[in-house]
């Protein structure tokens, strides 16, 4: 039984006796204790694949900053290194794939996951529950398909995307079949995720920004609903960055959770998104500023969502270089002007 | 007289017997004639900065693209520069600044822009006037001084622009001092470039997107509003990528044009944006379809504005890689199923 059950019940739509509150990123570079474990090894990969560190950063959060859920330390990537693209992580670069997507062959020779090709995700989750002991909930996540999809063609992060998009108009039925493969992969992960011990899922959509309107419903959104419908087991939050345009579209998913971006109009998404719970959406950037100023503009966030079902975080994962203990003020502030 | 006035009928609201058409970035890049007297320079800068060059890679795509309107050769960040924040242009990689704006006394080192500054550019306008000899109007352009004010704090390209973004929160005054600065230099830059000969002026609010709502307006609009308000000499357009949320807002600017980009809403911007002539959308990435996807995507596009008037552009600057053969055919596409 979960001590702390806030963020479930935020997700159900039901009320609750204060606004619950995690930020994206919260495990990782922005605390001295995760890099401490960090410095110690060869690189980000061995972090994400060895399950008691893994379990150890997810949980330093819960210690640290006072979040009302953990989420599981890992990768959107090791969904397309399962289907059998590695990628590597380039220290201060981002991550990137020697190999990509160009051709149809190249997707020939990929598999569908194979869900004991994951056991070290498994294994971290089961572990940080063992440890959380029931304090808080425990996220799981992937990417969205078409942010998947995006890095496999691309190898890595882009300006544009274009060599993605590309695809969409010069061959949609191998971004189909690909998109697919991901889609399916991505189910068979999660299932696991929530055997393991998940107790909600995120699926980000970190790259939803750069499709026009209607390639967004037709290569990125269809993908989101075929998880959505197959995952059934917990509350699933969906995050699209940058898709505002979608918003009234997102209200058909089978997804109890709605993340938006900073960019965000919340007056619209409460009346757009009337039966789902907003998660969100203070600007990183906010926790810049001083004390004085996080707490008025996270009154002003809190006053936005008021009369929806909102779990707080912001609008982006937390920036590598914002003070820990801005995170904290932050933090305590929603504990402390959603209670009064 | 100009020969072809479609785009400034166009501006003015008035009905046209075609749309008119031209493209983002269509000076440069993609063209093999640019390429070849880029390759006998030093660098872009010396293409910037020699008046001759940067006119016959200004009038090229009028010669082979077939379009209503040139856009004079020359980079936004020679505003910068001439505040006294020198500006390198690295190859494949982007514009770099080797110093940049971090305190109030490196404000203070700068100076508002002196008109004789950058004489290079005027003189490349009067040279292309002449040379276009009325054949098609002249756009002349500057940055918005928040995109500018980004490149001038970051030193370059960002992800999440956090550093600028984070001087919004921490220091507002010393912002806005930056961007007054910035606002002014860039006020009588523009009123220079239409003493050349400067038909239609473009304001690119590239950063845009980067900023919530709140931010947007006290931070980059409200500037962009005194530029408009300054320049009552000829046409305006404000392309603000990614500003979708300020649309309603925008109605109030002194402009003519809003640019839209493939994100927008057509309806919704027709809706709000009643008075003003609309200019865009088309994803540049429709442009490695083939012949007949071009065709159809222009077709669905032409159809989205009707009605209103209309300036056919692409959604964003035309991509390095797209084949000028395609863009040659979006521009026949639009001149033959906008008189159709």
């Amino acid at each position: 039984m979960l001590k702390n059950d806030l963020i479930l019940r935020a997700a159900r739509g039901e009320k609750t006796e204060r606004t619950p509150v995690w930020l994206m990123r919260q495990a990782g570079r922005i605390l001295p204790e995760y890099r401490a474990i960090r410095n110690r090894l060869s690189g980000f990969k061995e972090l994400v694949e060895t399950p008691e560190l893994a379990a150890e950063v997810t949980i330093q959060p819960v210690d640290i900053l006072g979040v009302d859920a953990a989420i599981i330390f890992s990768d959107i990537l090791v969904i397309p290194e399962a289907m059998g693209l590695t990628y590597e992580m380039v220290e201060k670069k981002g991550p990137h794939f020697p190999k990509t997507v160009e051709k149809i062959s190249d997707i020939d020779s990929l598999k569908v996951a194979d869900p004991s090709d994951l056991s070290y995700v498994y294994e971290a989750i089961k572990i940080t529950k063992k440890e959380l002991n029931e304090r808080v909930p425990l996220i799981g996540f992937a990417g969205a398909p078409w942010t998947i999809f995006s890095y496999m063609i691309e190898g890595g992060g882009s300006k544009t995307f274009s060599k993605a998009r590309k695809l969409l108009y010069s061959n949609p039925e191998m971004a189909d079949k690909l998109l697919n493969m991901i889609t399916d992969s991505t189910i068979g992960y999660l299932k696991n995720q929530i055997k393991a011990g998940a107790d909600i899922i995120q699926i980000f959509d970190s790259w939803a920004g750069v499709l026009p309107p209607e390639h967004y419903s037709q290569f990125s959104l269809k993908y989101i609903s075929k998880i959505c419908q197959a995952i059934t087991e917990v509350p699933i939050t969906v995050f699209a960055k940058g898709a505002w345009w979608a918003l009234p579209e997102m209200v058909n998913l089978d997804c109890r959770t709605i993340g938006l971006d900073w960019n965000m109009d919340v007056a619209t998404a409460k009346n757009v998104l009337k039966d789902k719970t907003l998660q969100g959406n203070l600007d990183p950037c906010a926790l810049y500023g001083s004390n004085e100023l996080i707490k008025i503009e996270t009154k002003k966030m809190l006053k936005g969502f008021q009369g929806h079902p909102h779990i707080a975080n912001l609008g982006h994962g937390v920036y590598p270089d914002t003070d820990p203990n801005k995170v904290k003020y932050f933090i305590e502030s929603v504990k402390e002007l959603s209670t009064s």
